[in-house]
């Protein structure tokens, strides 16, 4: 079939975009990754070379961030304690999802208008946690606290995105991560 | 088809209880709900009055987790700030989920074993912590303040409770929420 494909060198970002007006105007559960294809003028060969599935173009690339989160923590100063170490890796992380931002709020309104996309969202923080949980585990943190802390850092990143993607203005997301780690802590007290 | 079922009390523990020994000989991947209604002496039909496919023998039931919690938060004393309010929900929800600890083991290494089933614990657990936020709410906290504290608390519950069917003597339950909640507390001050 077909030839040569022309190479496309933005398709990947076509598609995205492509698909989030797509979701948003008929409902994720509506819409094929032939429609897909079609809509941002490639072949569905184009759109498979890039994604598995339609589910997949909401979230490939995010298997990169359970890895940035671990080596920011083994990044972090080691005489730093655990919980610590947590919120200077986020914060570093923070600083580099700064891009995400655009797609961000309809990416958002697609993943809460679905219950599969809802429990891969949450496995995608699932992740998140078990990567500062073995990052915490290798600067030598207990196991337990490790786990917790995985756990509880996740759900502080998550928040943070949240609430900045809701009010980018108000201040940067690393900021965020900071100041509602801060918080969390004199909530706890 | 044949008529009449027998009444079979019994039948959703005995599938229940034959679904983990079947997925733990067999892996999860390869039982069928076909399989797990032989080995259980019961038909076809039987299994699926009670369950709607193999995933649902080890989820059902959850549902009524995050239920339970909020109505916990909610009937917490109203002088008690939110964080406080959490714990003392927890605690008193871990008191009724002793009567797990025989099944939970084996369960856990099931779901351990299955991308699928963690996606699908950890949406679970999102709805805990969407029930937290949720009576939070309901008892006048800050909406932001609630998200948080939802996803902290349903990890602490989680950790929680992983840890005592680890190692169900070394405390109760409700003991383990209560503690960890304060460790928490201390490793983010």
């Amino acid at each position: 079939m077909g030839g040569m494909p022309r190479w496309e060198p933005d398709a990947p970002a076509r598609l995205r975009e492509t698909a989030l007006e797509l979701f948003l105007e008929r409902g994720y559960e509506n819409v094929s990754a032939e429609q897909i294809a079609e809509r941002a003028g490639l072949t569905r060969r184009t759109f498979f070379r890039y994604f598995s599935d339609k589910r997949d173009v909401l979230f490939a690339g995010s298997e990169g961030l359970p890895v940035a989160v671990h080596d920011a923590i083994r990044a972090a100063p080691s005489r730093l304690k655990p919980a610590e170490a947590v919120r200077t890796g986020a914060v570093a992380v923070a600083a580099q999802l700064e891009e995400l931002l655009e797609r961000s709020p309809r990416r958002q309104a697609v993943i809460a208008s679905n219950p599969e996309l809802r429990e891969r969202e949450s496995g995608k923080y699932d992740a998140v946690g078990a990567a500062i949980s073995e990052a915490l585990r290798e600067r030598g943190a207990e196991s337990a606290d490790a786990v917790l802390l995985g756990r509880v850092g996740a759900a502080l990143l998550r928040t943070s995105f949240e609430q900045w993607v809701a009010q980018p203005d108000a201040e940067p997301l690393a900021d965020r991560v900071q100041s509602l780690t801060e918080h969390l802590g004199r909530l706890l007290a």
